[in-house]
């Protein structure tokens, strides 16, 4: 069966940038979709840099004006891996030229940006790379929750924990400019804490923060911390933070309900563990399935039972799963409407921040 | 050298009790005290209970009256290990009887009690079971934050997580009262954890808490949650349940500063984790420390390097700790004044959550 | 119910004399028995180390010849804490005046010696400090595969693994020595994992062993490896050693069965490790179980469920049940037989290790 | 600069010419190389499977006659992705047709074939896919041993444990025949212990083994055990078996030596355990050290630190290396002669199975 033909340019050329043309070139390596997805035009400000990886990853032409990609007609998809502060304007012209649009997280460097964004692409195929929620760990939780295999849920919490703020060699890049980056800890790390957080326990409807900045002259945070309350009647608490020295990318979630336990950390990425408070009491433990079964989500797409997945596949997985969404015409999450419910999150953050109270957190209208 | 003999008398007789006893019992056989021991009285209502537990801890006599007891002018120690409610009652009477005051955790039912118990005890040897300041593990992280060796604080954080909450079997008891125990999982729980933290962290300058209650009916909180600001610039969050399904005594703490991280879980009681940001970076790791060896806190009390402790040697540290401070007349901690301090932050927790809103915390003025 | 004296007089006063006392001393805290046990004389070599142990632990009497504490009438039990080459003489004098024998691990430094100690004792109450085997973790493990879940035996394998060898300071005690101790980590650390093998699998039919020294001119082995054949058709590896460095005191096992895998290590003696793999594929993971319950060996004696025990309580909980077997007159285990055929085991090792060929175990006769 | 293409035909369409393919269509996205690797030819037998197979991962074309492939003119590089059995009569076949030759572990079905093979590929570039020698933790491992991080070798020890023999649906292809695979667990599990071993401890001098088979009618061992003596004057102990259930892919290693040691396990894959015994008594501990950072090995090719690597990266490496080794003319490791050293040790251990006894491992005289 011949694949139709998908032309993707991407917006950007740094780190993500090389995660996502993985993503382009793996995806049809493990995934069954219509698409033959072609690297065809990769954008950049740096000339050099944007010839490096388009002989590296094999993208097709090199462009600097990301406007005349955007005016392409030959263009089906594009892809923004930029920072923060200019998602928006790339996303809405993208959009209003009739692109698929594909954005890296957080979606926006504010609320209002995120707003007219997602209202801009309403009618065209669109996503956010929130990557851990194909985390086949995450995805197979989200599975025994909805099973109910731990009941109601009374706690979740949630980690990000890095350590580059306090490393003099990294704490000078866009991620720690407001005019960038918009947020600091809070956007970067735990914006995905948030998602996964709504994907598996829900709407949160309030919250009180604490956004906290350790270098003098920074003027994004640092860290941030957070107590929430849920839809479904369950507390939350957050910490995200760049100075958790000792922490590489520790990325931690933990669910306690009235009949078990879930508990992940992005450190172990192919285990998750699991506390069946329903056994024989003598029986109970927590447990740590390897999810990399044929029986697990993504099992039969990359190797074999006990071997280990790594950081890009979830973002294949997405990227698969996204194209296929496209071809059944099905919706397909996160998109930019998911995003902008973390992005009501954490501007909720900021209000309760500066505030110092609890804050609603009104879910969209739409 | 013959040693001094020293009655105590014991008011209470559940499971804290018979930690206590057990205490009593082996602290001569560990450590070298200028004090001879003697479970002399042991009181309470029940007097069954009583003889059961005069036989098989060897206590001398059993009472029924614990006013009988505190007027006997052979008693020389009275060891308060009762409901919450019932401290303040004791502790005056005993310290105003010119006893030797020891009391288990916390302090007392309210901030009111514990201020005038502090008060009370002020010229007699006080002590309150905060037993956790002697597990070796967590007085050796004292040491190397002293040291230096984890630099300046940027985060402290914390769990205490059991499940007795959402067991119908266990939640029937005084713990689960407000009159019998002045606060559910914060002062159960929670206040080991804020004892912990004043002792590695030093004096929490504001907070903003949630007490909740899961269970219809039920007058004191089931789960507490905190952020709060450490008078020397780090910030902490700590969390306390009754319904952390999957964990039945999970107390854990971490810390993170600008030269490494120490990490501690009470599962892995004899173990300390060391994080060490200045070695060479391809060596940096977080390392597990077993804390049984000669150079270790207590280490050469007990058995050999490697020859695991278990719940109740902290107890019996705590006790010989206490006695030697008697005998050379030195100030002893936990004292009723150190553990004042800990009930002045649960009453900040009490009245931030009320108020939804971040409290300051006073120091005491003495 | 008034209990029966039972004098005891222990030989030895060195480390494991220390664990002894206290188990004599803690046994009526924890446990019902029908004895009132007295600490009656302590014996050894060195009057000033007895007299302080006396004093500290309670022992009445001292004495330094042992064959007079045998000729006592007033002694009911001799308990054997003395190096190995030592313990045929005492165990048997100790039988023929009618007493009681407690004898320490190994049984004898020889098969020969361990055969004369086992018929000498065969009508009087015996038991031998195989100590591991009251691990609740291990009585737990026994009992899962007693009731088949974890189905029919193919691998076992252990490790103990500690690094005094390459110590200066520790390698010169009688351990290290082939006329008081015997043998080297085979006697002190493999008996050990073989009695719990025994216990767990049953009876060895075959072996091939390598015994190595690394110390120059030391006569015991330093390390000793072992392939195994059982009677019921698994096989198993064994690894001890004094050289691994970096393990102070590692005593592991695992099982492999054809429904499941059990795995134990003593660094974390309240945990016990199951696979079930008869629960569904994508369920399947290794459960840690914390061996503290209500509903788990020796749950109900000592503390509550999550509150862990350390390094001597399966001594206390070994003598009670062995003076409880006494009373009962039921059978007790690990006495002189079942550490005889430990024994035998160990002979076959070295056997098979001059030899550099496969060895039978013929199992006793008796 | 221009890239010199490079035609690659490879030979097998399983489950590791899928792994293979990956390599050689990533190669050139993480590594620089000076070839452009083209899949040039995939043959196989299963004309439906190669069809597959070259569309998924964009094969050139499609072959079933091998013989045929290797005549070409145009193929540079045969990579044999076969069952062993076939192993030798294509890799002689393409050598001798001058093509470079890459070979699938273990190298032959016997010694003998290992041993043509080796002559055959002597003047053209070979390798063979013993992919564990590129794990990042293991190359690091390497490094600090070279470095004398741990002293002089003690004890050596690796498992390699699956539990596919004891799975119905699994246990009957190619590798449980003789026949096809030579041997059994082996030849599949051990050839990679060994090999690893060989790379850090270096040569084995002699060995005493036992080989089962626990399956009745199972022509190849599904478990074998060893003990060993290494040149260095260490000693070993490995276990490779597919009946060890409840470990999907469990390889792991562990080195004692004089000064600390280190320890390996595939589940964590993306780490290293490193005892200093150097350190201060009190500081000693075992430190897990994430091995993706940029000062360890690989760490500049593929992600950032903290993010995960999974199955497939080392084969990426493994090509990088032996590609760039052949434009620089320097040796490559592992090559066919590296291969047979391992072989050599299978070999020995089917004759001491045999036997019943030790057995000495020649070197080879080349």
């Amino acid at each position: 069966m011949s694949k139709t033909r998908l032309n993707v340019a991407m917006i950007g050329s740094g780190f993500i940038g090389k995660v996502h043309s993985n993503a382009f070139r793996q995806v049809g390596h493990f995934f069954d979709t219509p698409y033959d997805v072609r690297l065809h035009v990769i954008c950049g400000r740096d000339r050099a840099k944007l010839e490096a990886a388009a002989s590296r990853w094999g993208w097709s032409e090199i462009e600097t004006d990301w406007q005349k990609v955007i005016a392409r007609k030959d263009i089906d998809a594009v892809d923004i891996a930029v920072p923060n502060a200019l998602h928006s304007v790339i996303a809405i012209a993208a959009a209003e030229a009739g692109k698929i649009v594909l954005c890296e997280k957080p979606l926006a460097a504010s609320l209002e940006e995120a707003e007219r964004m997602t209202r801009a692409v309403q009618r065209r195929p669109n996503m956010v790379w929130f990557n851990f929620r194909r985390v086949p760990a995450i995805v197979f939780a989200k599975q025994l929750i909805t099973e109910g295999r731990i009941g109601q849920t009374f706690h979740y919490r949630a980690l990000y924990l890095n350590q580059s703020g306090n490393d003099p060699a990294k704490a000078n890049t866009w991620r720690y400019k407001k005019s960038d980056a918009g947020m600091g800890a809070a956007g970067d790390l735990l914006s995905h804490s948030i998602d996964i957080a709504l994907y598996l326990n829900g709407p949160i409807k309030e919250l009180s923060a604490m956004m906290h900045t350790f270098a003098p002259g920074r003027d994004v945070d640092d860290a941030t911390l957070l107590m929430a309350r849920f839809a479904n009647g369950s507390i939350g608490t957050f910490e995200a933070t760049r100075y958790g020295v000792g922490c590489q990318n520790r990325n931690t979630l933990e669910v306690n309900g009235s009949k078990g336990m879930l508990s992940f950390t992005l450190d172990e990425m192919n285990q998750l563990d699991f506390f069946d408070a329903t056994e024989a009491g003598n029986l109970q433990g927590r447990r740590s399935i390897a999810v990399t079964g044929v029986d697990h989500p993504y099992g039969k797409n990359f190797w074999k039972p006990g071997h280990v997945l790594g950081y890009e596949h979830p973002f294949i997985a997405t990227l698969a799963d996204f194209l296929n969404s496209i071809a059944r015409q099905e919706p397909f999450h996160v998109n930019f409407e998911d995003a902008l419910a973390v992005q009501r999150i954490l501007d909720g953050i900021e209000r309760s921040s500066a505030s110092r109270g609890w804050v609603s957190i009104e879910e969209g209208s739409d």
